[in-house]
């Protein structure tokens, strides 16, 4: 705390002075009777919508690990090496490889001199060249329109409409954002009204993705959980939903719900069936349909296939089709692209109305527009390279080869941590992440407790500690009260990964051992 | 709005007697007696803040200069051959070159293979490595960390430290951001709390960047208006200042003080005087101070000079450097670089209370990060090449281009703009944008009233439907009632501009003469 100088006396006794006068917070009175200046902006009088935010997945097991890697740097001895981030699904940080057709173009719309360098191949110089003409003065540099780009939005639109089988998309309907994460927050600003039983409510699955938890507190809404039931292999049951909107109603109102398929942390891969009974629910509950489907690339599973929202739902005729409202989100951060740090992203929206639709256009515009980069990135995603283009070739193995990958890398963590003792994994049919249940002895819940730690948070930071792997304590995500999970990504390369997978088995050992 | 089919009449009454039962919106009756679905969300029952929103800078008259583009791509007649967007800062489109490092470095990393090119600088690649370096996995595509990246925000410290003549930066109060905008937002955010005559209020300059009013009906704060002062170049005077919190304090709790220098849309550049005045009163009035600095670079009239708030604040002696709290704001997007597209930014927070930091910190990571193509673009202006360094000469001469045409173009603007009976130009000191007082015929304010449009508003959609040429008008940035105004942006090639200036003048003289 800063002290006035004896001979500022004066001042600090005036500002003193008034701010008692005005019934402002009083400058506090230090050890030696001094004045420290109290501040005008604390943790009692901030906004207390964003002291209720929790994001488990850069939380306090994160910042720790930051510090481990710190300690590390500097030569201290840890039982470990390195630390391994198998919190967060940061493909490129794990070592996947970017597709090249994607960096190319974007190296030429950086810095368009290079669209005369002759090592570089046609496709991606003209696929570069369509990019920039869609931008002003032929730079990345310009603003696009809020909404995005034109031609990006046109590409969308016909990615959406090869992807769902000809169901027609219209460009106007799409919005490019900074991510998923954006889209989701807006749409949510949208829906959010009212005070007591009237405030607005939004139905997330538990366990959810924490933006969604995050999004809701900040916005001042009502999180109303439905529970995935984990013996059905995280599916979504019908009368959960049912549960879940009725005791709502009881104090607030249910306006929106919002899926994430395929599943993140759960992994699951939605039935179309499932699909199709959700649209049901949400017809008749009148509720904003908000679809997450940022993963729909990452299916694993024998007899899983992604099913979008907007594909069902125009299949189910137009009692549904013409009515009920929904968004859909996409990312380029997933999927075999991994690109996080582009922040490309998009969102669907069917059936908005079209004054509130004006109205989301006119917020996304203050904000100017999302980041170019990351739009002409979304343009490649769903316009990739086509069969006779010198790059589709290099570009399918590529793909494949990612997806693949994970693919095997999805089966090798649930079969690992199957052979635990005390742990039992869900099948990853789908997304980036398993979500195993552990059983944690009562006397590290006792221990926890005395620590004010959940005690899955207490068990992955003891992991972290012990062995240097970063997981998500479940805790992060939501679960039934008396379980406990946490979540890992199967992202880190294969034998890394095999490594990663034992020492999580030694470790859980261990500690079983330990508090038993 | 949509028709259920007679044989689906059972499920749309059932669906009509649960939304009855419930209170719920009913259907509305079409006209051929049928039912059509009520939308779940209306503009009636939408975010009432959102309604509020207002952003003039890409509102309807933007969107009707789109439509003429349209149209002429089109092929139809209008007396025009081309239109002009001089409404925002958005200088690539205006034909300005980005730097030629800048893009090489993003280049190279966007797509490494680029490293073992000849035709790149040394330096540009050096430079690249240490941004690639800090990324996971060595690739743009891994998130960083929320904050920003560790070297970057190292790379701005040392950058604030020079500018500032040595006063001390610490890279833990640097927050990478997502343009200044998102800045701006996020400290808002913090500030915002309580109801009725508690309710938050910031003070924000009249004419202001219209990002403030939008953000602040956004989240629900009071917009206290300080107004310039035009007659004197748009000074901001104390006396004001001091009348503007005065008037507040009976209907709300005044937190912050913005300020934006240089001026946006005013131009102009606070002196080193204004600013400690500006000081003492946040310190006096207990105000947290904003000071968005993103024009820093482009200051133009001989005798004006930049002055950070920063290293006023230190100059000032520990009773204010240790008290006064303090976020300042910059971006990629202005200055020289004019790199809106990647919306790159950063903020500095000055005696921000640790408690409050550790709240923001989690507050930004719910969004994971920014673009990292937006920080490597951030790195690279705050570390541009060094004397000796093979990049260095053409980027002194490329900077130094863009400047001084843009301290020309600030010349002409006035100086053509004054010739011009009826509009009155401050100087254009500093940014990059004219806002001229304009003289509206009585008859004219009639018309506009009559279309319910304010006066400003009715003469720029007739400018621009009669010359093409795109401003804002003065009313989307507030200012003094009964005074009239645009903006009007510097930025279009000299021989462009000239014309473009000569089109204002004769449209305002034909305009004066019609309505007189």
């Amino acid at each position: 705390m800063p002290i006035f100088s004896q001979n500022q006396a004066t001042t600090a006794e005036n500002l003193y002075m008034n701010a008692t006068r005005r019934g402002l917070p009083k400058e506090k009175m230090t050890d030696n009777g001094m004045m420290s200046r109290a501040k005008v902006l604390t943790i009692d009088n901030m906004n207390p919508t964003v002291k209720k935010v929790e994001y488990a997945v850069r939380g306090p097991i994160v910042q720790r690990a930051v510090e481990l890697e710190r300690e590390l740097s500097e030569g201290m001895k840890k039982p470990f090496a390195e630390v391994i981030k198998a919190n967060i699904g940061d493909a490129h940080a794990m070592g996947q490889q970017p597709i090249t057709f994607f960096r190319q173009v974007l190296a030429l719309c950086s810095y368009p001199e290079l669209l005369s360098d002759s090592t570089f191949p046609e496709d991606a110089k003209s696929r570069a060249c369509r990019i920039l003409q869609s931008c002003g003065g032929f730079s990345m540099g310009s603003y696009s329109a809020s909404q995005g780009i034109d031609s990006v939005r046109q590409d969308v639109a016909q990615y959406i409409q090869r992807r769902d089988g000809g169901v027609p998309c219209d460009p106007d309907n799409i919005y490019l954002t900074t991510g998923a994460s954006d889209g989701i927050v807006t749409m949510l600003k949208l829906l959010v009204c009212g005070e007591g039983t009237s405030r607005a409510g939004v139905m997330i699955s538990i366990p959810q993705y924490p933006l969604y938890s995050a999004a809701l507190a900040e916005l001042g809404a009502v999180q109303i959980n439905y529970y995935l039931n984990e013996e059905a292999c995280w599916s979504l049951d019908i009368p959960e939903l049912q549960r879940a909107v009725n005791e709502a109603r009881r104090y607030c109102n249910p306006r929106a719900l919002c899926i994430i398929n395929p599943g993140n942390p759960t992994g699951q891969v939605q039935s179309r069936q499932c699909i199709e009974d959700v649209i049901r629910f949400a017809a008749k509950e009148r509720l904003f349909l908000m679809a997450d489907e940022v993963y729909q690339d990452n299916v694993y599973a024998d007899g899983c296939q992604f099913h979008s929202f907007k594909k069902v739902l125009f299949e189910m005729g137009p009692e549904y089709s013409e009515t009920v409202e929904l968004a859909s989100f996409h990312s380029t951060s997933k999927c075999y692209m991994g690109e996080c740090g582009f922040r490309g992203g998009y969102m669907e929206i069917i059936n908005m109305d079209d004054d509130v639709k004006a109205q989301l256009t006119k917020l996304v515009s203050v904000r100017l527009c999302p980041p170019v980069p990351g739009q002409a990135l979304m343009d490649l995603v769903v316009n990739p390279p086509q069969p006779g283009e010198p790059s589709y070739n290099n570009f399918i193995k590529e793909r494949t080869a990612t997806l693949s990958a994970l693919a095997e890398k999805a089966k090798l963590t649930e079969q690992v941590l199957n052979t635990v003792e005390g742990i039992s994994c869900n099948p990853v049919q789908g997304a980036m992440y398993s979500f195993p249940r552990i059983t944690i002895p009562e006397k590290a819940v006792q221990e926890a407790a005395e620590k004010g730690q959940a005690p899955d948070m207490f068990y992955c930071m003891k992991m972290l500690e012990e062995t240097g792997i970063c997981l998500v304590p479940g805790s992060g995500f939501g679960q039934k009260d008396g379980t406990y999970h946490f979540r890992m990504t199967i992202l880190p390369p294969k034998d890394k990964l095999q490594i990663l997978l034992n020492n999580v088995k030694e470790f859980h050992q261990r500690f079983t051992l330990q508090y038993s």
